[in-house]
C-alpha cells in the first residue's frame, strides 16, 4: 500500500527536523557518557511479533464495531503485517493463531512471507473455543478436562499446531489456557493441575528440539473463579515439569490489580525462565489496549529490568520472544499496532539510556532519592529521535503512523476489501 | 414443564424433614424474640425480576458454549420464567430487554403473561450494540456521543423502549450506558457528561408519571479507560438533574475491587435515591456469576442495610426494584436462576433474623465484638427452612432446583426446542 | 481468671440447649452419611497458636487506642493465652516474637508453660525494626541489605531466635521480611533476591533437624513499591534453595486484591510446600482483622482445600502450623482471639461436613450447579454445635466469649494490671 | 542554609546547558503554535503548599527510621519550608497541622513567615489520635461518634483550629476524618453519616466568610471495613449540606485500586466542587510516596483535566488549593519534597503543552488514535527546561535537589539539630 519511494519522500521532508532533534539528544546523552550509536543498533535489532488475530476489529462480550477493510484470510493478514514492517522495520515477525489462520497452501504462504521478509515466530493453539465439527467440547476445560478424550483432543490439536509451525518455520509454541472454573467446588484444584501438567508434558514431547514452549498465565477471564494457570508460579512449575525449553510467558494484562510486573520479569530472568512477552496496555484487567497507552512508566520499568538482565553476563536467559497481544475495539488495528511498536521501542530506548553504573552505585549506597533521579532522568528524556533514527537506518519511515494516515491506507483497504470484511480473531 | 401435582408430591415427600427443621429453627428464633411468622410473610412478599436476556447460555469474548433447549423467542422466554416462578413463587417479574425481546404481538404476549401470572417490571434499552439497519453507530457512544444525530437516535430508541414498556404495563426504564473511552484523551470528560445529562433529561420527559427511571453505573467494561457513569456519585448527579423519579441502580458486579457496597446501599437509601438492584455474584469484576456464589456474607450485609432501612420510618425511599442480572456461561441458566433467587431470599431471611434492637444497642455502646456476635449469629443460623416455608405457603416447591433436576427439565427442553436453539442476550 | 468450676456451671446452664442443637444437627448430618463423632474428634485435635504480639491493643500509623489491662511481660502474656485455652481448649500453642518477648528466666517460663499446658509453636524473628543499641539499621533492609554487615547482623539475630526457640522447645522459625523498596530504581531486584536467598540459606543451616522454617510472603507494606518476597512463587523458590524443611507460610492478609487464596493453598499442598498459616481477616490489605469477620465463605473454601488434601493419601505435606496473626485496634484482644479461634473451627467444621465423595462425583461430571449445591449445603449448615461439643469434651466452655464477658475479665485485668499497661507488639 | 549567592553561582554554572535545552524546546513548541512565555508564566504562578507534618521521617505501623536533623518545633519547620521555597520558589505555602504544630508565640511565627515570604494556606484538624489530657477518646470516631460529648469535643477542636488559622491568616480548613469501622455491624451507616453531617455543619458555621472548608475522602485506613467518608460522592453530599464554601478535597492516594482519578477531578470541576488537592504517589493504597514516582502519566492526565477546566470560561470552580501530603519513610524529607514539587510542575507543564484545540478536534471526530498521539506527544516532550526557567525567573535554583545535595544540607541540619531530633507528624 505504501511504496518505498513514498517513504523516502516522507523521510526527506522530515529529515531536517529529525536531525536537529537527534543532534540535540546526542549531545545530551554524550554528556551522560552514553553511546548513542550502540543504542540505535540495539533498537534496530529489536523485533516484535504481530499477532495474526489482532489485525481486525476486536470486540467485547457486549459488541463489536467493525472498521472495514479487514483482512479476510491469512494472505491478507500477511500483507497487513508486511505494510507495518515496511513502515517501522521492527515488526517482521508473526504470531500465528491456529485454527483461525490455518495456512491453506503452505508453499505459497512461505513464498509470500519470504517476499515480504517476514517470519513466523510463534504458533498459538486455541482450546478455549469449540470449532465447528469438533468432537468434544471445551466448555469445561481442555488440557485440564476431567475426561481423557477431551484432554487428548486438546493435546492432538496442540500437536497439529506444532506441525503447522514446523512447516512455517516457527520457533515456539505458545500455550494459553482458558481452563478454570466459575464457581467454588466446580473444579478439583489439585486434580486439574495434575491433568494439565500431564497434558503439557505430552505436548512438550512433540516439540522440535530447537523450539521453545511458552506457557502463559492469567488470573481470571474467561473463567471468573479460578484459572488453572493463574500466576507465574504455576507457569514456572508446569514449565519445570515439562522440560528445559518450556518457559514462562508474561502478558502485561494478565495480573491482579497493583501487581509489580517488573519484579516478576526480573525474577524470571534470574531463574532463567522468561520465555516471552505479550505486550498490551491495561487499566483494569486484560483490557488489551495499545501498549504504553495507560502506564508508560511501568512499561519503562519493565524494560529497565530486561535491559539490565540482558547486559548481565551472569544471566543465561535467552532473549525472550517479544510479541504484541492486543485487541482493537475502537481504533484502526494497524494504527494501534504502529503505536504499540513505537511505544515499546521508546520504552526500550529509555531503558537503554539509564545511566546504569550510576544507578548501581546509588542502589549499593541506598541513595533512594538519587536512584529515583537516575530513573526519572532517563524516562523524562525525549528519546524518540533514537527510535526514529533506527527506523530510518533500517529503511523504514520516520513516522510510521503519520505516513499511514496521510496515505489514506484504511480508506484504500476498505475500497479494496470492502466495508464489511471481517478478520478472524478476538 | 412441571405440573402442580408433581410439586405437591414432591412437597409431601419432603414435608416431614421440612417441618422438623422449621420447628427447630422456630424454637431457636423465638428464644431470640423473633417473630417467625412475620419473617415468612416478608419473604413471601419479596419478588425478584428475571432478566429476559439471561435465559440462554451467556458467553465471554473468548467464546460461548450453548446448552441447548434455549428459548428462541419472547414467548418461550416467558414460559421459562413461568416455570421458575411456578417452582419458587418469588420470581414472577420480568426485566425485558429491547431490542432483543421486542414483543411481536402485544395482546398475545399480555395474555401469556396473565396466564402465567407474570408482570413486566422494567424495560431495558440497549445502545451498546449496533442493530442491523441502524443508521448511526454506537461505536463511540450513544447518549454521550459527540454527534447530535447519534444522541438523538439513542434517545428515540429509549423512547421506543418506553412505548413498548407502556404496552406491557412495565413500571420502570433501566438505562445502562456502555458509553466511555478506551484511551486517555479520547473523550472530553466534561463534555461527555453534559451531553449524557442532556440526553437523559430528554428521555426522562417521556417517562409516564408513575414510572421510575433507573440509572446504572459501572466503572469499566466494555470501555477500559473511562465510563461516562462510573460510580454512584455520577448516577446520583444525573438522576437529580433528570427529576424526582430518576434513581440510582446498583449492580453488585459494577464496582472497583474491595468496594464496600453495603455502605453505598445505605447511603442511597438515606438520600432516598436507591431505585433498583441488579443481583449477581462477582469475584473480579462484572463476572455475572450466580448471586451469592462468591461472597454470601457481603450479600447478607447488603440485605442487612436494606432490611434496616426498610423498617425505618424516617427513610422515604420506596422499595427498590429487585432484579437479577447475570450470565450463565457454564451452568444451565434455569438452574442458575433458581440458585440465585434462593440465595437472595436466604440473605434476606438472614437479615430479618438479625436481632436489630440488640445490634443498635451495641452500636451505640461501641461494643464492637458484641455487634459482630449479633451479625454472625444471624448469618450462621441456618435460615433455609424459612425460605422453604415461604415457597410452600405460596404454592411453590420446597426445593425448586431439586425438582427441576429430578424432572429432567433441561433434557425435555432440548428435545422440544432442539440442541442448537439459542436465546438472544448476552 | 476463670475457674474450672465457673466453666462447669456455665456449661450446665447451657447444656440443654446445646444438646438439643447437637441432636438436631447430628440427625441432619447422619442423613448425609456424615460421621459426627469423627468430625468432633478432628475439631478436638485442631490446635491454633496465639501470637504473643497480639495480646495488647494494636495500632495503625495514625494512632493506637489502648484498652488497659494489657500484659506487660511474657509471663502475663502466657497467662492471657492460658485463659483463652482454658475456655476453648484449642489454642494451647504460642507464636513467640523475638525481641519483643525474650524470656528472662527460661526455667521459670518453661514451668509456667507446663503449668498451663501450653507449648511454644514457632519463634518469629524481627528484622523490620531497629532495637535500641542495635549496631546497624534495617532502614534499607535486613537479609537483603546491600551491606554484608547488616545482613550478618540479621542472620545472627535469626540464629539467636533459634536459640531461644530451642530452649523453649519450639518447633519452627517463622521468617517474615519487611525488606523491599519504596521507589522504582531503589533496589536491584535480582541482587536483592540473591542476597536474601544467601542469608536464608545461612540461617537454615542453623535450624535443628526437627524444625521447619516458614517463609512468609507479602506483596506490600511496609514497603510500597516492591517487597523482596511478594508472592508464593518467591517463597517457594527461596524454600527450595534452603532445604527440605523450609516451607511456605500463607498469611490470609498478604495478597493482592481478588487473589484466589484457596487455590494457592491447594497448589502448595500439592507441591508438599505448605508450612504454615497466619489467620486473620482482610477487606483491603493486611488489615489484620478478626479471622472470618469479612469473608467467611473464603475461609471455608480455604479449609475445604486443607481438609481435602489432609484426607488424601497421595499428599505428603505435613499438617501445617496453624497460627493467628492479627491486630486488635478496636476490640478487646482476648475477645477478638476467642472470636477468631471459633471462626477458624467453624470453617474447619464446615469443610468437614462437605459431602466429599458427592462433590468429587459432581466435579468429575462437570455438574457445576450440583457442585455448588454441595458446597453451599455444607456452608449453610449451622455447624456451631460441633465446635461447642468439641470445647465441651475437652473441658472448655460451651461459649468462651460469653463467659469471658459475663465474668468481667477485662475489668479485672485492668484492675490488676492498670489502665495504662501496654503490651509489646504491633 | 543556602545563600542566594550560592544559588546564583549554581545557576551560572548551569546556564549554558539550560539555555541550550530551553532554546531547543522553544523551537519545538513554537512549531506546535505553543506560546512558551505564557506557559512559563503559568508555571511561575503555581504555588504548592508543604505539609508541616511531613518534614520529618515518616513511619509505618511496623517502624520508623529517623534520618536526624529533623525540625523539632514549628519555627524549624518554617525554616525547612523556607529553604525549599528559596530553592524552587514554588512552595511558599504551608499546610499546618493542629495540634502537632500549635504556634506558641503567634506574632513571632507571623514575623518568621513574613521574613521568609511564606503563607499558611490551610489548617488541618486532627481527630484521629488522642492527645494527652484529652477528655474523650476518638477510638470509636470523632465527628460521627455515637456520644454527643465526643462529637462536641471534636467540633470544638475544629473551631480551635479555625481560630489558630485566623491568627495565622490561613484561608481554609481541611477536614480529614479517620472515622469509620473495622467490622460489619460495628457502625450504623446511616446514623454515622447523619451525625457526621450535623457536626460538619456546625463547624462550617464557624468558618470565616472568606475561607473554604475542604472535605477529604478516603476508602480505608485506619479503619478497615468502612470509612464514614469513603468516596467523592460522600464528600460532595456533606459539602452541599454544609454550604457554598465547603468543597471536596482529592488526595491521590485515597482511592480504590484502578480508580480513574482524572475523571473524578473533571467531574468535580464540572460541578464547581473541587476545593483542593493532596499530592502524593501511590502504588497500592495511601502509600504517601513522592508525587509522580509511580504513575507519572496519571499525574499528567490529572493535570490535563485541571488545565483544561481552568482555561474554560464556563467552569466557575476557583483554583483549587494545591498541597502535598506525603510521608517520607526512606528518603530525606526535604529531598522528597523537592522531587515532588518538581514532578508536579513537570506534569503541569506537560498539560500546558497539550495542543488543546487539536485535541478537541480529534475528540469531536472520535479520532481515537489521533487523540492519543496528541496526549503522548505532550507527555513525551521533555518539558523540564520550562520548569527550570520558571525557577530561574523567580530567583530559585535551576536544579533545587542538586544544589541541596551538593551543599550537604542534611549533614549540616544533623550537626545543628542533632542526630535524634524528631519532627511531630505521621
Amino acid at each position: 500500500m505504501i511504496e518505498q519511494r513514498q517513504i523516502s519522500d516522507y523521510n526527506k521532508s522530515a529529515a531536517k527536523e529529525h536531525s536537529r532533534s537527534l543532534n540535540f539528544l546526542s549531545d545530551v546523552l554524550e554528556k551522560r557518557d552514553i553511546d548513542v550509536k550502540k543504542i540505535v543498533e540495539k533498537i534496530k535489532s529489536f523485533k516484535i511479533a504481530i499477532p495474526s488475530w489482532a489485525l481486525g476489529t476486536g470486540g467485547t462480550r457486549f459488541g463489536r464495531f467493525s472498521i472495514g477493510g479487514e483482512p479476510a484470510n491469512l494472505e491478507e493478514k500477511i500483507e497487513d503485517i508486511a505494510l507495518l514492517n515496511t513502515l517501522n522495520q521492527s515488526s517482521g515477525l508473526i504470531s500465528l493463531h491456529i485454527p483461525w489462520d490455518i495456512p491453506g497452501n503452505i508453499p505459497s504462504v512461505l513464498s509470500l512471507l519470504k517476499k515480504h521478509n517476514l517470519q513466523v515466530d510463534s504458533v498459538n493453539s486455541n482450546t478455549f473455543q469449540d470449532q465447528p465439527g469438533q468432537k468434544h467440547s471445551y466448555k469445561f476445560g481442555s488440557l485440564c478436562h476431567t475426561q481423557k478424550e477431551v484432554r487428548e483432543q486438546a493435546i492432538v490439536h496442540n500437536e497439529e499446531v506444532i506441525e503447522y509451525g514446523k512447516k512455517l518455520k516457527a520457533k515456539s509454541l505458545t500455550v494459553w489456557l482458558a481452563d478454570g472454573s466459575n464457581f467454588p467446588g466446580q473444579q478439583h484444584f489439585r486434580g486439574a493441575y495434575e491433568r494439565t501438567s500431564d497434558s503439557i508434558n505430552k505436548i512438550y514431547k512433540k516439540l522440535p528440539s530447537d523450539w521453545s514452549m511458552l506457557i502463559e498465565y492469567k488470573p481470571y477471564e474467561p473463567n471468573f473463579y479460578s484459572m488453572v494457570i493463574p500466576d507465574w508460579g504455576t507457569s514456572y512449575m508446569l514449565s519445570k515439569s515439562a522440560g528445559d525449553r518450556a518457559k514462562v510467558l508474561v502478558d502485561l494484562g494478565h495480573h491482579l490489580p497493583n501487581t509489580n510486573i517488573e519484579q516478576i520479569v526480573a525474577r524470571l530472568m534470574h531463574f532463567n525462565m522468561l520465555g516471552g512477552f505479550h505486550f498490551n496496555g491495561s487499566m483494569y484487567g486484560d483490557d488489551d489496549l495499545t501498549t504504553g497507552a495507560i502506564k508508560p512508566y511501568q512499561l519503562f520499568l519493565i524494560f529497565n529490568e530486561l535491559a539490565d538482565a540482558l547486559q548481565d553476563k551472569k544471566i543465561k536467559n535467552p532473549v525472550p520472544a517479544w510479541m504484541i497481544d492486543a485487541s482493537h475495539n475502537s481504533k484502526d488495528p494497524l494504527e494501534d499496532l504502529l503505536q504499540s511498536v513505537e511505544a515499546i521501542l521508546i520504552a526500550y530506548a529509555q531503558a537503554l539510556v539509564v545511566e546504569r553504573s550510576s544507578l548501581v552505585q546509588k542502589q549499593n549506597d541506598n541513595d533512594v532519592a538519587g536512584a529515583q533521579e537516575v530513573m526519572q532522568n532517563a524516562f523524562r528524556t525525549d528519546v524518540r529521535p533514537l527510535v526514529r533514527e533506527a527506523f530510518l537506518q533500517k529503511g523504514g519511515c520516520l513516522s510510521p503512523i503519520d505516513i499511514y494516515r496521510k496515505e489514506g491506507v484504511r480508506a484504500r483497504l476498505i475500497k479494496q476489501r470492502g466495508k464489511s470484511s471481517m478478520a478472524t480473531g478476538l
